[in-house]
C-alpha cells in the first residue's frame, strides 16, 4: 500500500503537528465515512471502490470492446473533471505518447475542454478519416465547451455513418433521470453511462465517467478498482499510521506555519497529467473562502533545469509532495564508452533507474537542505493496482484536508464567475442587463 | 507589435506604479543594452536577433534541410534552457500533436532531459526502426541527463548505419572552442553549432540551440528572427509606453504589494509548453536570495474548470498575465441545432473564436471582481513573427525584471545543489566524503 514518508518535513513541523490533530481527523473521518459534514451528499465516491455499480461496470468493459473492434479513435467530449481524470490515468499507465504508439488500442482525442479553435479544427482532421466513436460526458448537456464540441463530432459521424450508425457510435455518460444530454440519448438511443448525483465532477474518475475513456485504452478497471477498493479498507482505519492521515495533517501544519504553496513533484513525463488531476482536486477543493494551498507541479529530473532553481533559493513559501514509484516497468543499462568522452563511466554498467533513485534522493536533501518541507509519498510498480491506490489515497486526503481547513471540501462556487460573465457577453437570452454593464467596464 | 494592457490591474496598483519605477528601469535598460550590470557578461542575446552569425544560420537551415531528407525522426538530447525553448515554439507555431499530424518535416523527439527510464525506452521504440538523426545540446557535454541519453543514441546511430553514416547524423550544438562534446564532434567530425559564451541556457531559444530543431519543424527562422529584432528596436527605446517597462513595473510593483505567484494564462493547448519555456525564464533569473515572484500557468477555459475555483476564490497572492492572439489560423462557425437541446442555439453560425474571446473577457472580469488584477499581454497573429516578438519581449522584461528585484538575473546558482549530491551519492570519484554523509542522513 502507499506509504507516506514526512522524515523530510517533521524538521519544519512542531512536534504535535500529527497528535494536535487527530481528534479533528477522527471527526474528519466520520463526515466522510457518514456523510454528514459539509458537502455530505457529495461524498458518493467514499465508498465507491466497493460499492459500485457492477451491471454498469459490466456494461462499460463491453462499450470498450465494441469501441475497440470498430473504431481507430475515440473522441472524448468533456471539460474539468470530465475529462482530467482520464486523461490522467490514460498517460499515467500508458504514455503521453499514447497515440504515437503502436498498440492494438484506439487512439484517444479529448475534445470540448476549451474554446481553441485551431485545437478543434485539429481534432477533427485527426479523426474525420477513420473509423470513430464519440464519448460526451455532462452532467447536464448545457457547459458550453463540451457541448459546442459535441454539435461538431455527432454531425460528424452523422454525416459519415448516416444516423442510425452514428447513435451505435456515441456514448452518453451524463445524469441518470434528468438533463439535456439525457433526454436527448433516451430519444436517440444512444448507450448511456451515469454521472451520479453524489460523486462531483473532479472525484469521479472512477465512475463511468473516467472508467469508459480508461477501458478503451486497454486498462485494466477490475485491477485499478481493486487497487482503489485496498485502499479504501486501509485509510478508513483511524490512527496516527494512516497515511492519508499524515498527508492530510502535514500539509494543514505547513499551511497553519505560512506555507502557501504545494509542489507535486513527479519523476516521469507520464506523471505530467496526473498532477493536472491532482491540481484539480486540491485547488477546487481546498481553493476557497480566501483559504488553502496553491496546487503547482513539477516533472523532475527535467524541471530540476527550470523550477529547480527557485525551489532551492526562491520565496521559502512552498513544499514538496514527492510522488514515488518503487521501480520502473522496464529496465535499461548505461553503456560503457571506451573513449568516456563525458566522464560518466562511474556509471557503466548500472541500471538508469538507479541514477534517477540518486537524483531522487539528492534533490530531496538539497530542497531541505534550502528550506523546503519534503513529503514523499510512496507508491509500488506503475500498474493498475497502484494508480488505483494513489487515486484513492488523493481523494480521501483531500477529504480530510477541506475538513482540516474548515471549508465545504466538494462545492466549487467560483466557478459560475466566468460562466456568468460569458454567457452575458455571448448575448444569452435573460443577461441582457448584466451584458450592458460589463460592456461598459470593457470599455467598447 | 506586443501591447501590455494593464487597465486591469491598475485598480490594484498605486498611482505611481510606473512613475516611482522609470529611473530603475533606465538604469536597468543601460545595463542590458551595455552589459554592464550583474551577470552583464550573459547579456549576449540583447543584441542577438541584430547581430547573430549569419554563416551560421545559413548553416542551420542547410542542416535542417539535410534532416528533412533523410530522416523521418530527429532525436533533440538536451535539458533545460536546451530542451524547452525548442519545444515550446515547435508546439505553440505547429501543435503539441506535431508528431502525430500528417506532414513533410521529421517528427521530433526530445530526450536526455530528465531520468525516466520508460520514457527513454519508449523513444528508442519510436525511432529505432526508422531514419533518424541525432541533434546533441549540451555545453560542456558532462551534463548526466543528455550525455547518458547521448551516449544510447549515438550507439544505435552506429549499429544502425555505420559509424561513417552515423557521424553524418549527429549535430553538435555546443561550446565554440572547448568542452568534452566539443572535442568529440571535432574529432569525428559532426557538425557543429554554437552555444554562443553570452547567451545563458534559458535565454538561448534564439541560438543554435532552440533554431535547429525548430527549423527541422518546419518554421520560417528568417520571419521569428524578424519579429525578434522588431521587438528588440521597439523595447530599446527608453518610456513609459514600452511594454517591457510597463510588464517589469507592473509585475515588481505587485511582488512589492504582497503578490507571490504570477500565473501565466494561455488560452490555446499549443500554448502550454510555451508557458513552461516561461516558467525557466522567470524562476531561473528571479527566484533567488529568497525573493521572486513563484512562476505558475494555466490553460484555460479548460483549467477554469480544475484552476478556476482557487483563482477565484482562494488565497489572495497572485496575479494573472493573459497571453492573448489577436486571431485564430483557422475559423469554425458554431453548427445549428434545430432541436436547440443544448440551449446554445443563441451562438448558431457564430465563430468559435467569438465564444474563446467572450470567454476571455468575461473571466478577466471576474477575476478582477475576486481581487486577481490581470495584465494582458496582446500578440496578433499566433505566427512566426509574433513568436518571435513575444520570445523577445518575455526576455527582454525579465532582464529588466531582475535588475528592478535587485538580484543577477542571469545566474542560476541553485540548480547545482541537487547535482552535487546527485554525484556523490552515485558514487562519483571525488565525493566520497559527501556519500557517507548523505547516506547517514537518509538512514541507510
Amino acid at each position: 500500500m502507499i506509504q507516506l514518508d514526512v522524515s523530510n518535513a517533521t524538521g519544519f513541523l512542531p512536534e504535535d503537528w500529527l497528535t494536535s490533530r487527530t481528534e479533528r481527523l477522527e471527526q474528519a473521518r466520520g463526515w466522510l465515512e457518514n456523510g454528514s459534514g459539509a458537502g455530505g451528499s457529495f461524498t458518493g465516491w467514499v465508498h465507491l471502490p466497493r460499492d459500485y455499480d457492477k451491471e454498469e461496470f459490466a456494461r462499460i468493459r463491453c462499450a470498450a470492446k465494441k469501441i475497440q473492434s470498430d473504431s481507430q479513435a475515440l473522441v472524448v467530449v468533456g471539460i474539468g473533471g470530465s475529462y482530467l481524470g482520464a486523461r490522467a490515468v490514460i498517460e499515467l499507465l500508458k504514455s503521453p505518447n499514447y497515440n504515437l504508439k503502436k498498440k492494438d488500442t484506439p487512439d484517444i482525442f479529448f475534445a470540448g475542454n476549451g474554446l481553441s479553435t485551431d485545437a478543434l479544427l485539429e481534432i477533427i482532421d485527426l479523426v474525420k478519416d477513420r473509423d470513430f466513436s464519440v464519448n460526451v460526458i455532462s452532467k447536464s448537456g448545457t457547459t458550453t465547451e463540451p457541448a459546442v464540441a459535441f454539435r461538431i463530432f455527432k454531425n460528424l459521424l452523422e454525416e459519415k455513418y448516416g444516423k442510425e450508425e452514428a447513435r451505435r457510435r456515441i456514448y452518453a455518460t451524463t445524469d441518470a433521470h434528468k438533463g439535456a444530454l439525457k433526454g436527448l440519448a433516451d430519444s436517440e438511443g444512444y448507450e448511456t453511462f451515469v454521472v451520479p448525483d453524489a460523486v462531483g465532477g473532479r472525484y469521479s474518475v472512477l465512475t463511468a465517467v473516467g472508467l469508459l475513456p480508461i477501458a478503451v485504452a486497454g486498462i485494466d478497471l477490475e485491477k485499478l478498482m481493486e487497487g482503489a477498493a485496498q485502499a479504501m479498507e486501509a485509510l478508513s482505519v483511524p490512527g496516527m499510521d494512516n497515511p492519508a492521515w499524515q498527508y492530510a495533517a502535514a500539509r494543514h501544519a505547513l499551511y497553519t506555519l505560512g506555507k502557501r504553496t504545494e509542489i507535486l513533484v513527479g519523476y516521469e513525463p507520464a506523471f505530467r497529467f496526473f498532477a493536472e488531476w491532482w491540481k484539480q482536486l486540491y485547488g477546487e477543493s481546498e481553493g476557497k473562502d480566501g483559504k488553502g494551498l496553491f496546487p503547482a507541479s513539477v516533472e523532475f529530473t527535467a524541471d530540476l533545469h527550470s523550477m529547480g532553481q527557485y525551489i532551492q533559493q526562491g520565496e521559502r513559501l512552498m513544499f514538496e509532495s514527492v510522488v514515488r514509484f518503487a521501480e520502473s516497468l522496464g529496465s535499461f543499462t548505461i553503456p560503457h564508452d571506451p573513449d568516456n568522452v563525458d566522464g560518466l563511466n562511474f556509471l557503466s554498467g548500472k541500471p538508469l533507474s538507479f541514477v534517477a533513485e540518486q537524483a531522487m534522493r539528492g534533490t530531496l536533501l538539497a530542497h531541505v537542505d534550502g528550506g523546503v518541507p519534503n513529503l514523499v509519498i510512496q507508491a509500488a510498480r506503475r500498474d493498475e493496482h497502484t494508480v488505483g491506490e494513489l487515486i484513492y489515497f488523493f481523494e480521501y486526503s483531500c477529504g480530510l484536508s477541506g475538513y482540516l481547513l474548515e471549508v465545504n471540501p466538494f462545492d466549487q462556487p467560483g466557478v459560475e464567475a466566468y460562466k456568468k460573465n460569458m454567457y452575458a457577453l455571448l448575448g444569452k437570452p435573460g443577461y441582457e442587463a448584466q451584458k450592458a454593464e460589463l460592456e461598459a467596464r470593457l470599455g467598447h
